[in-house]
């Protein structure tokens, strides 16, 4: 990828603070395309992990960056913005910390020029974190919310667009309340969930885990994240968190006077029935259905089909070149196994128009079919 | 697959009351290997189309099974199985009802036979439901739960047991109770907690929802599921859920009180702190790592490599025709897309010792392996 003059004109040099998960994903996505990358880092050790992966160079001090990202824990992403500012005071000074009503409102109370900031949040990331984790392509078709305030200066704004263009990402912009409110239902909620359900899983015997099936492996897939970055980040997110949070706990509490009443304790089911808990499950179906699928679209567009797959090598290679050698593009794959047997089930979603020419080309393959 | 000569003729022929998802797929797994398979629906529609899928034949009226096998919702399952001991007197009876302890205390509350009711519940479903859904090996490598009762002759236990094996499911003998308290923390539960945080997206603007990452998708997949269905399912095992939630609940109001302190609201945060929150998010950490991984696994054996895939025609099998070729069997696969870009990610899973070769594979296919 190579930039347009001005792209390139913004981004000849760029400041990252902080050589975590993200710092160093951004500084290889744009060494790979001629940025000159200077990495700060409190921690040597990831400094100069991060710039033997070739994210960039330790910086030298001195060097005027037109843009620095500030990718930094969520509870000192403040204090690093204000002192970037204060530091370089040509650049044009963003973050990527998950929160943003609160990074700004700390930002203004310091009185650092808040023309020059220009608050970010790429939605990407992994369950692992740290510069090993990093990859140049982390943002790539991600959205990379920017959230100016009142007193940005809109060429400001325009850098930090161009960053996050450059690293291949969907620019949105948002205000930072507006921002703080979606991230807290899409993102900082399901967290909260995923983890009190598998908070229930500690202390239950090893044989109750071993009929564990693939929802339960679903709802708590997030809950292996960092317990100390989350912590930061609902706490600096706490406001519109909590709103849903107690939403989700009158929901709660339908549902277990709703079941209360059933196990016949009338004390704690007043006005309560089974129709409120069906009610509850309802809205979670229309709540799904809500969720955009791949490319934007409708899930239901796609058509799935069910393959048994015997579990040895070269069987995933044989189908894929028969689905390969049609023409046909599959949209997601899924691979379930069965737990101590010799076979496992792929569900291929296809356009709903390829439906039968993969149905075609999987049975004249010889697969078997079973949904 | 055949059967040996005792199972053979416990399962000569078999009832199955109740056809869709379960029962079709239970009818067609046994049809497969040559068992006479009678069904009854209260639905015409469901029968007839239970019996065109190749599940079985009408229930003729007056044929003697050996073994009875209700299909039907959880709540008329203990009155089928009540009628169907008392309509086929040398009959075992089993059921497929997620919930056990209510079933058999109804069922003995009637008088009825128990000797020749042995409860059972295959751990193995999907979110459609229905007879067009079903698929004969919808229960291979799963876990099939039969809670014998204290009345149950040790015969009719040893029918169940082999309808479970012929099916291909691992039968798995447990107390009704003890089955109760394990698939509310490992179902039922994890099922509310995604209708929770899935019903908190009905009212949220299209925007918000367009920045919804794989977390959400992971944690809301089962809220898709069947309402009445699982309202039932709820309904019958009451007391085990509610104590599981009455738990959850109690960590949700540390994780607000948590976040009410931090946001300054005193009266609702007392002897709360953010380490409360972190310390939910690490028992989450904990108790997500105690989920077997694929063959009753550690997930941690397992090494992941994330490859980029171009999103077009042909690559998918590509990739696999190289690995197949290298003779490595992979574990798991994930793809993930990046909305409205002509990429993915592919994750592959192999044993930890097969990694190296893997890397290698992959490098001399030209792939791009970013983490």
């Amino acid at each position: 990828m190579s930039l347009d003059p001005a792209a390139a004109a913004a981004l000849a040099t760029v400041r990252v603070v902080g050589t975590g998960l993200l710092g160093t994903s951004i500084g290889l996505a744009l060494t790979g395309q001629g940025t000159r990358v200077l990495l700060a880092d409190p921690s040597p050790t990831a400094l100069s992990l991060a710039a033997s992966l070739g994210a960039g160079e330790p910086d030298p001090g001195g060097v005027e960056a037109r843009v620095t990202v500030v990718a930094a824990p969520p509870d000192v992403t403040a204090q690093v913005v204000t002192h970037q500012l204060a530091a370089d005071p040509g650049t044009t000074v963003t973050d990527v910390a998950s929160v943003k009503g609160q990074v700004l409102r700390s930002v203004g109370e310091t009185g650092a020029d808040l023309s020059r900031y220009v608050g970010g949040h790429p939605m990407a990331g992994r369950e692992r974190s740290g510069p090993m984790a990093a990859r140049g392509d982390l943002f790539v078709g991600r959205p990379w919310i920017i959230c100016p305030g009142d007193k940005s200066d809109p060429a400001r704004v325009s850098d930090v667009r161009v960053l996050a263009q450059a690293v291949g990402a969907t620019p949105v912009l948002m205000g930072a309340a507006e921002h703080d409110v979606a991230v807290a239902v899409v993102s900082h909620v399901p967290q909260v969930a995923a983890s009190l359900v598998a908070a229930q899983l500690q202390q239950v015997p090893d044989e109750v885990l071993s009929l564990a099936g693939q929802g339960l492996r679903d709802v708590t897939r997030i809950a292996a994240s960092d317990p100390v970055l989350w912590a930061q980040i609902l706490a600096g997110n706490a406001g519109p968190v909590l709103d849903v949070l107690h939403q989700l706990r009158a929901d709660l509490d339908v549902v277990i006077r709703g079941l209360s009443h059933l196990a016949g304790d009338g004390a704690r089911s007043a006005g309560a029935s089974l129709a409120d808990v069906a009610g509850l499950i309802h809205r979670g179906n229309v709540g799904r259905e809500r969720i955009p699928g791949k490319h934007g679209g409708n899930p239901a567009r796609y058509s799935i089909l069910t393959v048994v797959m015997p579990d040895r090598p070269g069987q995933l290679g044989r189908l894929f070149a028969d689905i390969g050698a049609a023409g046909i593009n599959i949209e997601e794959i899924a691979l379930e196994h069965a737990p101590g047997r010799a076979v496992g089930l792929l569900e291929l979603s296809v356009l709903a128009g390829a439906e039968d020419a993969l149905v075609e080309t999987l049975a004249s393959g010889g697969w078997q079919v079973v949904g």
